[in-house]
């Protein structure tokens, strides 16, 4: 049985695990609190990956106190030696009597092992106590150690009609600054944001996390370092003066063909890393794209790209989540549409879940998942 | 100084006039409060033309108790004989000795008298209180008395992405069973429904109130009747067994060419009355359909027409509200679009107010206000 004790302070525990929502990735968000009946007496959260984790933050706020005292953390314990020793260790020679722990760690291969090597202790552990709650910090995380492959999430930005600009090309701009706000965070809790060389031409975006438009972030941990941006270009054209090359941290896919011929001093000397993945009619084999970048350990991955790219993600379902931002105008009915999505039949139609509807300044924001 | 108890008693005028949103049309939705102090004496609301008003009902139910009482009236009450004798009159023999007025008659003629002719028998009278809540009752009846055209909502139903139906025509409906009951109760708020000749030959819609799919009204009075529909058909090539000409209460706009030729006697054995109008190149000259409803006593039009004919109102900026219900699909880039609205640039984007947003089942509802 949950009781609401467990149930208030797992939520603590989760709460602490946001703080690392810009900053532990590749490793997962995780939160942990050191009580005794109601009383906490130490807390912590996972900053950065090869710093300490969770439970050892909070072990260490805790002290001597810790020793009898119940440990609520969000994610089971690491049972094995990684770039820090194992947290069920410490929790065991800390004295802990109970572990209360959210979620499984998922990797199928060494989930249960933490658990396992508490109650060999002779520690009272009990799990799942809002399992859905702690899965919901780490999705990527989870999806990844499932499958090999990413969480997806394909942004896009539309008027009401539908419409991203005029039939003309004209552009601009058509959600507020709240919005772009919004789009920041999302990228900063990204592992990587991939885009098509078209928009890179088009646009020249540079796709950077800016601090300063990132706004006030509450108590969250600094963000750490740039996400990945990776861009898909059979033909290896990104000009080599395209902003994007030059935040670092760039990786380019192109042909196996176009990876012979292209101009690999240029791009090595920006510190670009190119790879081969196959293609298809109509562009990049997004399940190759998504495995190459799970095996990169790419746990939350944005797709910000124009309309023929985002429409096969959700043409082929290929993505977990889209982030459609409405902004209150019309285009028109000659304007570009908001995915080149060419579906012939009513019974082809996509299906969406709205997950979360929101305003966001002068703009909707809907985070739809795939039915 | 607008106090507690004037604001409070106010708002219960207002949501007794609510009651009458289905029943009042053409007159306007009216509440009465008669109290003494904070204890309430008498309520009313006006449900039908014809029938007693709002204040009639109140003083009666308040009895010689009246005398020296309150009256809450959220408008300012009549100084004229009408169908029935001026309310003025009525609560100054029944000797209340305040009146406080939520808004002004709005007919700018008449607008005053009634105030004056209770100041003239020494009564104290207050206006102004919750007076934006008041005239959100009677948009249609405030519009139509200033400027002599009703209020225009149109409503549409589309896609996320913008689509009304596939490329080919194939098309279903789209928004759910709850979003069709708000469809229902929306028309039966309206005086008058205006849909194009092309939506009745493809769609032969009746678009009737159907009492059964309203749902549960509360307290609101039961519709008292159909709303006029009103069919923009140039040539008057509705057919004599089109749905629409046979629920009684229908109109006909047309050419005047077309006036001469048509099957008069046809449509007037159906009770359908046929009126020419100017007609331009891209349909019907809405400003001057919108003078002859004006003209009808019609306060709350609703349009619900086809790409074509909701797009000119959205292009010539001629409605009030843009009702658009949006299913959680997506029907891809071939799809007909929410509206023919052809823009060209950036600059002629049509810029709307969120007026309200919210879940009507698994569809989002928007109202939007044009900037």
């Amino acid at each position: 049985m949950t009781d609401t004790r467990q149930v208030r302070l797992m939520a603590r525990a989760i709460q602490l695990a946001w703080r690392g929502r810009y900053s532990t990735h590749p490793n997962p968000r995780v939160g942990c609190v050191i009580a005794r009946g109601d009383d906490i007496l130490g807390e912590g959260w996972h900053e950065r990956a090869g710093e300490a984790h969770a439970e050892i933050h909070a072990l260490s706020k805790a002290g001597p106190a810790a020793r009898g005292a119940t440990a609520y953390v969000t994610l089971e314990p690491c049972s094995h030696f990684g770039r820090t020793p194992p947290c069920a260790r410490a929790l065991i020679d800390a004295g802990v009597a109970k572990v209360v722990v959210a979620t499984m760690d998922p990797n199928p291969a060494v989930s249960g092992r933490g658990l396992a090597m508490l109650r060999d202790a002779g520690i009272r552990v009990t799990e799942g106590v809002l399992a859905e709650q702690a899965r919901q910090l780490n999705p990527g995380f989870m999806k990844r150690m499932h499958c090999g492959r990413p969480y997806v999430r394909v942004k896009m930005a539309a008027s009401l009609d539908g419409r991203t600009a005029m039939a003309s090309g004209e552009s601009q701009w058509i959600t507020g600054a709240a919005a772009r706000q919004d789009v920041q965070r999302l990228r900063a809790i990204s592992d990587a944001i991939l885009t098509g060389v078209g928009t890179v031409l088009a646009d020249d975006p540079s796709l950077t996390v800016r601090r300063s438009e990132l706004g006030d972030i509450g108590d969250a941990t600094e963000p750490s370092r740039q996400p990945l941006r990776v861009i898909a270009d059979r033909d290896a054209r990104t000009p080599c003066d395209a902003k994007i090359l030059h935040g670092g941290n760039v990786r380019l896919f192109c042909s196996s063909e176009a990876l012979v011929t292209a101009p690999a001093q240029d791009l090595s000397a920006l510190g670009v890393s190119v790879a081969g993945v196959r293609w298809k009619d109509n562009g990049i084999d997004l399940g190759e794209a998504l495995d190459a970048l799970g095996e990169l350990g790419i746990n939350d991955l944005l797709v910000e790209a124009g309309p023929t790219l985002a429409g096969t993600f959700v043409h082929e379902r290929l993505l977990d989540e889209l982030w459609l931002y409405q902004a209150p105008v019309f285009l028109g009915s000659t304007g570009r549409p908001t995915a080149n999505l060419p579906l012939e039949r009513m019974a082809d139609k996509i299906q969406w879940t709205v997950k979360d509807q929101r305003q966001v300044g002068d703009d909707q924001r809907l985070i739809l998942i795939p039915r």
